[in-house]
């Protein structure tokens, strides 16, 4: 078993060299997000995942849920550590004040969630799908079911669900057969059957809030014919007492490569004949607008997705590091020197690197996308608003599918640096993997995050908002160009070379749009890894260029910035050269595919 | 679960147009491996791997292996298989005629197994450990020792197993410490713990021959210390009947991420004092030799594996693709239709072809190196022998390194194509990758490859097979560029800038072994990728090359030629441009990581 330090160092300079905390604080609603507080909270929830969630991720992977005929139990010590992470406020740190959340900025928020995911990714994902419903409730509930549900959930006394999928329905909504019958009192009868719905049930909290997408009698056919309810697990009374159970059920817990500990429910709704048929539900928002209600909170959720990427490829580097100082085997190549640590070895070390910098290059997108989705919340100037609220949605599917592929690969070094003894279960280094193989497809797979990311994030503006990430990009080469120090030279020459791909892909496919989808729709993917490469090679550059100056102002931790600098650096030369070879996979087009036949597969 | 149907006719192609089965049946001792024969042996394979072998998988999967009292019992229907597989004659496909095998050529043998790989890895490993026992005692065996086990072990009546690792000595078999002493009969007694050992025990045949490393009282430390023993699971009396239950006990299996029904054990040598102490075992070879005689199976194992990377990637691409014919998800972007079944969907095609010419290059790689290995074997003149052999050689650790590692994102991609159904383990796409995520790790790390790839092979005669490998390419190119025929020549193009990337770098690393190890040693898993990329980018051009030719002579089947050149194309436009940005990575050397010092970690 491994242990869990979160990362504060580099969490903190993330957040004040490229999310832009500083200036943060100084927009209204966010004053409190003072550089005293942001590290309070920091180090709190540093001390609370490694000493309280991180040591329950192996033994929540082993003991997995069980379905009884009370419901679902979560592994031994779950229940007794969610109440710990309700009381000291962990659960609603960046939901409003007015319902008992911390209303933090989501700059500070992500760090925590990053924090969480590492320490045990199954636990978190309770807080996230509350935290989920608890924006959709923000978005379209009425007063009064806002005032019947929000401040539990946002409290964390009772847990929330998002119910989209079923057999028929996965990536494809449109095909949604869930329904929901109007009654006399304003209420709906809900009937149908959801898939992978996570914490669908447990034994945590005393009540669960179902949000299920469902058609209603007269809807139309289609993604246009969905609309949102809320249906409680126990009804609530009028004072907010628990009441009657309804008729929402899980019958079955799906047994899954990883996340065992995260209970998987395939839940019935109005099956069981508690209230003669049908689910007791309500109506969130207008008919038929669910769908929207859920694209709303779609930016946070594939954020956070693509946060728990960056944070199991955390845990996965923090444990192959330890072993690698541990674990004495063969000698060294360079000095000759007998018997040396596992970490002394120029492969194992290139190892190390890859994984440090391909996290760190994501962490430094995850957050730099959090600190726009702030500034689109709380900038003054309507203008400034949308143009972070576009940069934000641009770098959404480039943090989700990023992040989450790069876990996967990094969880894969993790396994390969413990050779034999990673593929030992015991060792809990597969566990991250395993775990982390979810992430490419929940929230929708990395090829619907390139479709999001070319057929609406580049084309709705025209490559407005791409181009002026393209002179952001441009900046920081130059700046690495003429910073005089060798080492940023070198990485800025390779940014400009992954840079000018970019670019000529996005012409490339400007260009071929107006021939039709299918060249564009064949080099979505490699074009997400294209921007995914760039953007974490220009924010490393930025990071090496920030830390250089620290350096020269003798700023700050002095090992830390030559890391950051020799990290960014090690990024340029091994990661970066592929920006270069995606953007020629991107512009040979359909080429190979055009008129391939099925019998040819 | 997933049915298995061995892709015959691509094993058959590579064999007769990569591998030269043609004329290697014309090499004296291969004269039975003629074309009908061929066919014959491929067609009988794929019957029995599919309709007996593959149903146990999942299976295997499920139900693991057990420890009880009476030794490891493996899962359900597994004996019998066993008993069919060697009835049938598999097991000694490519053994000498004269102790009960076929005497088959490789080329042959290898596409068996590869079959036995895809059906069910977990079963493929006893035969594949016994075939390499079966090696070594051709090698160094006494003629009685001969004698009394090999024609039991061809035939697959007794298995086989290898013990090299102990817990503290895995990749560095110079830290082992089981010992043996000298009896006064002339046999040995062994102490020791061996760790990781493949098929330790079971239940399927009646006695076990066990390979042990061991040290004799007066060795020398290191790996020039090390002598090798038969240890076998009873001893065997004169007359071949089997004799007391010698000290070899499997102590505990290991609980792992993949390959379930494959037993592996922890072995105790000498320590339930069945003969007051100590395994009664026999000196094979020479003393101190047995590291050495371990590196003569060395080629033949690491191909082995490799294959297996082939193996469960062309299985996850079969089952991928069934999926995706079947499983109706979304609208078609291209006609608009409504509701397609997956495989109409551009993104699946492009990750169905990344599939299936990522597992077709390797394919063509490994039988290539096995008609290599056949003719190092067998042909009559010794220079032609040797140059085999040293091509073999170099290709063996980038059909190792790059087989695995393919298989791993492979079986990956196949998880993808499923969506959340990857994810559940009943799907079986899952279990695919859980079983090659070992593959990269044992018979050598990747690492180890790619060291072997540049220290050895490429070293040991200072590039000259190399450049003969570099000679082929060119000559591939230039036919793909004369062909005339446009998707050729774009195959042509990619490949021949990949090839002058391979030529840079290993110029480069030729120049830097003057320097010092550090930037060849961080380069060599970068190196190794490359080669990887662009023999697998030759070996499909060359296909597209014969397939061209096919459909110009009307010759075989015209759909299949087709494909074959769509997915040669697919490979350059979608693989082959990585070899340029791997290039990159290998000439900027240790750049990033000298001087990095422990702190920045």
């Amino acid at each position: 078993m491994s242990d869990y330090r979160a990362p504060v160092k580099d969490m903190r300079f993330v957040m004040d060299e490229l999310a832009g905390l500083p200036e943060l604080s100084r927009l209204p609603g966010f004053e409190e997000a003072t550089p005293d507080l942001a590290d309070a909270i920091l180090d709190e929830a540093a001390r609370f995942t490694g000493e309280v969630l991180a040591p329950l991720n192996r033994v929540g992977d082993k003991e997995g849920c069980r379905l009884t005929a009370d419901g679902v139990v979560t592994p031994a010590g779950w229940k007794a550590a969610y109440k710990q992470f309700c009381e000291a406020g962990w659960n609603g740190i960046a939901s409003p004040a007015e319902f008992g959340g911390q209303g933090l900025p989501d700059t500070l928020g992500v760090a925590v969630k990053e924090m969480v995911c590492s320490a045990n990714l199954s636990f978190s994902l309770g807080p996230l799908l509350t935290t989920g419903a608890v924006e959709a409730l923000l978005t379209c509930a009425s007063d009064a079911l806002k005032a019947t549900y929000l401040e539990k959930m946002i409290t964390g006394q009772w847990t929330g669900t998002m119910n989209l999928t079923e057999p028929q329905a996965g990536s494809d909504l449109a095909l949604i057969r869930s329904r929901a019958e109007p009654q006399a009192d304003g209420s709906y009868k809900v009937f149908g059957q959801k898939i992978f719905i996570t914490y669908g049930d447990h034994d945590m909290t005393e009540n669960i809030v179902h949000l299920v997408l469902a058609r209603l009698p007269d809807a139309p056919a289609g993604v246009r014919g969905i609309s949102m309810f809320l249906v409680p697990k126990f009804l609530v009374n009028a004072d907010g007492s628990l009441g009657a159970r309804n008729d929402a059920y899980c019958i079955a817990l799906e047994h899954k490569l990883g996340i065992h500990a995260s209970p998987t429910c395939v839940m019935a709704y109005g099956d069981a004949g508690n209230f003669g048929g049908g689910a007791i539900g309500y109506l969130l928002g207008e008919p038929n607008r669910g769908l929207e209600y859920m694209f709303i909170m779609m930016n946070e959720a594939r954020l956070g997705v693509g946060l728990q990427g960056i944070a199991l490829g955390e845990r996965a580097y923090q444990q192959a590091l330890a072993f690698a100082r541990e674990r004495k085997q063969g000698r060294d190549a360079l000095t000759g020197e007998a018997l040396v640590t596992l970490d002394k070895h120029p492969d194992i070390r290139r190892m190390l690197m890859l994984m440090k910098s391909r996290v760190e290059a994501c962490r430094a997108m995850a957050y730099y996308a959090s600190g726009l989705l702030d500034r689109a919340h709380a900038a003054s100037d309507p203008a400034e608003r949308r143009r972070h609220l576009f940069l934000a949605e641009f770098m959404i599917p480039i943090v989700k599918g990023g992040g989450t592929e790069m876990g996967i690969d990094v969880t894969s070094l993790g396994i390969q640096i413990h050779g034999g003894m990673g593929y030992i279960e015991e060792t809990g280094a597969a566990q991250h993997w395993r775990d982390a193989r979810i992430t490419t497809i929940y929230e929708g797979t990395t090829g619907i995050q390139a479709n999001d990311l070319l057929l609406r994030k580049l084309m709705r503006d025209q490559g407005a908002t791409a181009r002026l990430l393209f002179g952001e990009v441009q900046a920081t080469t130059r700046a690495l160009a003429d910073s005089g120090r060798p080492d940023l030279q070198a990485i800025g020459a390779r940014l400009g070379e992954a840079l000018a791909a970019w670019v000529k892909a996005t012409e490339w496919l400007a260009a071929e749009a107006g021939n039709g989808l299918a060249g564009p729709l064949t080099a979505a993917v490699p074009y997400l890894h294209l921007a995914v490469t760039v953007c974490g090679g220009w924010l490393m550059g930025k990071a090496a260029l920030a830390a250089a100056g620290r350096l020269d102002r003798g700023a700050g931790d002095a090992t830390f910035c030559r890391a950051k600098i020799a990290t960014a650096r090690f990024y340029a030369d091994h990661v970066l050269p592929q920006a270069v070879a995606y953007g020629v996979t991107v512009c040979s087009g359909s080429g190979a595919l055009a008129g391939l036949s099925d019998d040819c597969f």
